[in-house]
């Protein structure tokens, strides 16, 4: 059954790298989440599974009117029904966090058939709201957010304090709850050395740079997710206003690196372009490694229209389809790491030879 | 005048690469030449500008009736009145030797127009006959090369002595003044890990191996000319003989390796071909070492009839012409190092996608 519903999920595609986007050629996704807990029911570190068994039951009937999840006709997920590599697949596709899949116990996704919006429940908190959207559009997601937020809380009594706001399992989340991040793509810093002044300068606003997955995962791909640090003594939308500014900024130097490229070093920047689609379009063996750094080449190429059989959202789906679960679902069968390797040169191989 | 000699050995294809011989998937190309002085005149190294023109003249006439050379319409070098790079070019097409064309006082090259047949004059000897084909067929170049210096030895005295041999410059060569050597692509026993062991072997036998550019040159482009070291005590023909024994073994260890990496390792060698073909057809900056390891992939991958619309002579021509001075006559202009690599990855790009 659970098995069933993740291969509904794989057949449709994930739209907020399949959608376009604004600013599409450096900004890859916009995501939001909000940390939620309802009051008397103790934090799931603190829970039994009959008290995380309780949480989602009220978290389903909560739902079960909400539009903007799509529910009741939303897809669902128990944890601990799912195989190692179905868990696996809902991290890949940033539907569920490590947490999440490691609680067998009493984790549970509500998620909209699209991945645009879900729901993870008793992952450090017990409610973990997230929405996603492709491209740089904060606002659009927030509204959106803010919405599914207002539908569930109609019907839970979220732990809620007059002075210090949403009251969350880990004290950095206390307040608004809430984490905005923009995945962007930054290439061009990258290749004209400036990506760590760049991150030195982001830090010191306040905001955390992480890679592809999210807090504790390294850089892979020029792939770089920018979120808000603090959520105490502020409002959401003044939040996001500030967050946004950065993010701006960003996309511009960004801009003016790939044009200071193409002026200054443009047979360095094609042979990167050129060299990671010669490697993807006929390698034989590539490393999940690999293969981002050389996706990452393509996209640069994509957005420089080196490429016009090259389709943007579907290199962008590539940066997680590339991944061991994603692979072995592909291939129908468990994959050991050297196998792996053999299928996603030939997963890319087809999928480029498709488009050129 | 010289200069437009070089653009018309520049118009036509190298034809001991473009025309194909026997055993060519794994032999390259069979050279035989042989070290011969004129009696009463003193070695190159002990000699003026005056004797060097002395011998120079006699060469020249001698050569006038050599049908095999096909003089008078051969095209004959004064080294001292080319370029730098058009010295250059005849060393990277193996007409002539680093040794001849440092020679400004007194080197010359009679050279026909198809590259198969030479005469430097004033190398280390006063005549260095060099005749090269297609593919593994030491005794057809032999007869050939046998017919040439009976042509010239009939208007030569050449320095003989009766026990001894053909006398010559360096004691190495005294005896017959042959250098007999077969150019293979060895890239199985290379990727095999076994080309040590077999290069170990063959020294044993008194046989050398070198790389691309004979004496003192790197193995690159899993390039390997054998040849053999003795020239005293023995005849022509059975040296010939014993060296192609080694040879065709060389070939049959070479096929093997590639019909072992076909059973356990096909990936990598897949892998190995696919990515050189896939930097050839896509890079936009490619060294010299790079682009012959690359070639060498390709040309892999040519034998095992992965790429039919990839012809394998263009492949063996593209082993010389991806050096710095052919480029640089392509380019019609001088370049620097950095140019050159751009340019390489350019001619590389252009040649390949008019076959594929």
């Amino acid at each position: 059954m659970n098995s069933d519903l993740i291969q509904r999920l794989l057949a449709s595609p994930v739209s907020f790298l399949a959608d376009s986007g604004p600013d599409e050629d450096i900004a890859i996704s916009s995501r939001i989440r909000l940390a939620r807990n309802v009051r008397d029911l103790p934090f799931p570190c603190a829970a039994g599974p009959q008290e995380m068994e309780q949480v989602c039951q009220l978290v389903r009937a909560a739902a079960r009117s909400s539009g903007t999840l799509g529910c009741p006709d939303c897809l669902e997920f128990r944890i601990g029904e799912l195989s190692a590599t179905d868990r696996e697949i809902l991290l890949e596709r940033r539907l569920a966090s490590r947490e999440l899949i490691g609680n067998l116990a009493g984790g549970c996704l509500l998620v909209k058939g699209d991945g645009s919006c879900s729901v993870m429940v008793n992952e450090e908190d017990q409610l973990r709201i997230q929405v996603l959207a492709p491209g740089f559009q904060l606002e659009k997601v927030w509204n959106k957010i803010n919405a599914l937020d207002n539908e569930l809380g109609k019907e839970l009594a979220y732990a809620f304090d007059e002075q210090l706001g949403y009251l969350t399992c880990c004290p950095t989340n206390v307040g608004t709850g809430m984490r905005a991040s923009v995945m962007l793509h930054l290439p061009g810093l990258v290749m004209t050395g400036k990506i760590n002044a760049t991150i030195h300068g982001i830090n010191k606003l306040n905001l955390a740079v992480r890679g592809i997955f999210g807090e504790g995962s390294e850089n892979q791909g020029n792939l770089f997710q920018v979120s808000n640090q603090i959520t105490l003594g502020d409002n959401e939308e003044h939040i996001i206003e500030e967050l946004s500014k950065v993010i701006r900024q960003l996309i511009n130097h960004e801009k003016a690196a790939r044009i200071h490229l193409m002026e200054h070093d443009q047979a360095s920047l094609l042979d990167h372009v050129g060299r990671s689609y010669g490697i993807l379009r006929h390698s034989y063996k590539l490393s999940a490694k690999e293969a981002l750094n050389c996706l990452s080449g393509l996209r640069t190429g994509v957005d420089l229209g080196l490429f016009n059989n090259v389709d943007i959202h579907r290199v962008n789906q590539m940066f997680l389809t590339i991944h061991p679960a994603h692979l072995q679902k592909s291939a129908g069968r468990n994959l050991s790491a050297a196998e792996r390797d053999v299928f996603r040169a030939s997963y890319c191989r087809q999928l480029l030879a498709k488009g050129s």
